[in-house]
């Protein structure tokens, strides 16, 4: 066991983490835009495949669990340590990027090869995992990976069908995954002494501020609503405007509230992301309208204030035309706050190698959120250009990605130098 | 020659109408809702052949011309004078009902067996049309009979194709029409005298004011328009809204635009009935919006104002957003006033049937627009219950039809005796 000072990781190779991310790239469905590659896709399971070969070229043992997470394992110099755990997704959304849960992985494998050639072993045994599906699947279920790890995928998500015959359970058990395994894909807090995750940060703001990395304070809750609206399809000719029932005003009046009202708080977004009109024929009043409105913030309170805002002003909107108004509240979320500790020492390993520091709000939800119920978490974040993500422009400069795989990879020195000196003599220190 | 007193037609079979609505309802697609009824389906060829056969029933000469025009014809007391003609169409929109258009046909051969039952000859000849396919069809085209009529469908139009490969040509010689004869089926303006048509008014005013019939005095003008927003999609998590370039909250603050340019100025009415969002997820900030916007209204200029007031109105809320506006013009379509001779002789039978007085606006297009390309046209609404058209529950009273069908019958025998009276001796009295 080394006891001397804790170590700062050298720099990371930009030219090894161009490489893989470019081969990664090729991995996507050509008849989609941007790189497509979704998890339940052919596209996906090759990319896997590589990329269990890249997690053993760094010298890690892999396996794959009943839920097509992908597990990369470095002993620890302790035998009888609680492993340490980083990772994140490689599967994107449709006409997705290269970098959204992609320098999770990628970047965590460039700190383990930059830990063994600087001679750094870690006391902890180090996991590093490309979670199965993160993004929203044609099922509706995002996370499944890193929510089986934690024992949240339950029997109702594997009935969620696609719409079109397939369950997640059938899709599941195609990719090769052990859908009636689930319960021995999940993991025990006792063997995780704590996790990292490494992401871009798929906004606009470090790169406004001209910063390496942040280090992130909590990960949104959201809260997802659907508002129907049900007005009277009327001749769009010979229907004066006071005698209309026009479901499609009432939604856009409520699209503007949705706006106004995290435009006014600040305290977190609102997003009316898709809308649907019926009968949608331009010479007909609309009769019916839905609009998909979420709201994330890192306040519980902020959320439900916000909930109760729409609700408030779809019916006002709806009243003023005659028309009526129904909230669905289809998934809430609460906020993850960041394990308190953990962020002090991404903190201190940012300040070892000359980052300035910043803390950031993460609005997107991420694997950490779940893995948080099994063990202290912390996140660190690298700039994207202008703020793009979940788009084919998606883009991170390789030298940044490779300050944000040092950063992860002196974060893991400091947690896993840490938990030593904080555990009393004898004993293993389970409490950072 | 019959020289005496305009006769006052008696009442229409309420019975007689109610079996012939009861049994063109029965061809209907029974896969879709409503009466649908389209131009180009088995449901409508059916169904004409039945309404063929009735027009033979009422005592007419029957034809179908190169669009497929069903033209019913009985002679005149004069063989030297110009016909007048009466009719409107038997297709309906998806999910429609059971009166639009309908009426004026099924009402004008009612015209006919009251006027035959009564012993009141016609000094013209009269012709009853069952004009092809007046609803906007798969191809982007309406009233394609009344068009032909008077010359108006193109070869551009023939050429339209319904986006699965099918153009109008072929879709009409597919129904039996002949579009290479379609300048065969033109009609001269010195052949007919004038043209009438029953329609229901397909909103509330008549029933609201308790009124069994309105005359005409214009059929609006359409402008319609297709507004597109061009923003960014960004991750709708990690943008601050402001940092946002959100394409559907600049669409929504246009169509409540929209929708107060209508209701500030009276005139007209104003629709956005369709409305598209990309790319559609909740959580995704909408890069990309459209509209179709329409107006409608009497008066050229109110139109042209509200089309000023709507482009203003985009550029406004989208350079709010940093977003960019664009606005099309689809298709845009005069105003076209009922004739005002014509407008005279219709409320001149109305008063001798001791129905009260109304005129009204008409803010549906109909065939009646086109005719009056040909000759001097007018128009005569029946109420529709609660306003309703272009939906399923599109209902009139069978003894309101029945009203309607007698002021028709009425209305040509107005028209009928002031051409010979207006007429100089021995002259055919070509201006009314």
């Amino acid at each position: 066991m080394s006891h001397g000072p804790v170590p700062a990781v050298p720099a990371c190779s930009v030219e090894r983490l161009r490489a893989d991310f470019e081969r990664l790239a090729e991995f996507h469905d050509p008849e989609r835009p941007g790189w497509t590659r979704g998890a339940f896709s052919p596209f996906y399971a090759a990319s896997r495949d590589w990329m269990a070969s890249r997690m053993k070229a760094a010298g890690l043992t892999v396996r794959r669990d009943a839920v097509d997470n992908l597990i990369g394992t470095l002993p620890g110099a302790r035998t009888d340590a609680p492993a340490l755990v980083t990772g994140s997704h490689t599967d994107t959304v449709e006409g997705g990027g290269r970098f959204d849960g992609i320098i999770g992985v990628l970047g965590a494998l460039e700190a383990v090869r930059t830990l063994a050639d600087a001679g750094i072993a870690l006391e902890h045994e180090l996991r590093v995992v490309d979670f199965f599906n993160e993004e929203p699947n044609q099922f509706g279920l995002s996370c499944v990976g890193s929510r089986a790890l934690v024992g949240e995928v339950t029997r109702e998500h594997l009935d969620l069908d696609d719409g079109a015959g397939e369950t997640l359970r059938d899709a599941l058990a195609r990719v090769g995954g052990s859908p009636d395994d689930l319960p021995e894909a999940r993991w025990s807090g006792d063997d995780v002494a704590a996790f990292l995750e490494l992401h871009i940060e798929q906004g606009p703001v470090l790169e406004h501020e001209g910063l390496p990395v942040a280090v992130v304070s909590a990960i949104a809750g959201i809260d997802r609503y659907r508002v129907e609206f049900t007005g009277r399809p009327d001749h769009a000719g010979a229907t004066p405007m006071n005698y209309r029932y026009d479901a499609s005003c009432a939604a856009a009046e409520t699209v503007l509230a949705a706006e106004r009202l995290a435009a006014e708080e600040g305290d977190g977004v609102a997003t009316t992301g898709r809308i649907e009109i019926e009968p949608g024929a331009p010479n007909v009043v609309p009769g019916r309208a839905r609009l998909w409105v979420e709201f994330r913030s890192g306040e519980r309170e902020w959320l439900d204030d916000c909930g109760r805002g729409l609700d408030a002003a779809a019916r006002a909107a709806a009243e003023r035309r005659g028309v009526q108004a129904d909230l669905h509240s289809l998934s809430t979320s609460d906020p993850v706050a960041a394990d308190t500790r953990i962020r002090e020492l991404l903190e201190r390993g940012n300040t070892r190698l000359g980052l300035p520091p910043r803390t950031m709000f993460s609005g997107a939800g991420h694997d950490a959120a779940h893995m948080a119920r099994l063990a202290p978490m912390g996140m660190l974040f690298v700039p994207s250009h202008g703020g793009r993500s979940h788009c084919p422009e998606e883009w991170t400069d390789l030298e940044q990605v490779a300050t944000g795989a040092r950063a992860l990879a002196q974060g893991l020195v400091e947690v896993d130098r840490a938990r030593r000196r904080d555990a009393a003599p004898g004993e293993d220190g389970t409490v950072l």
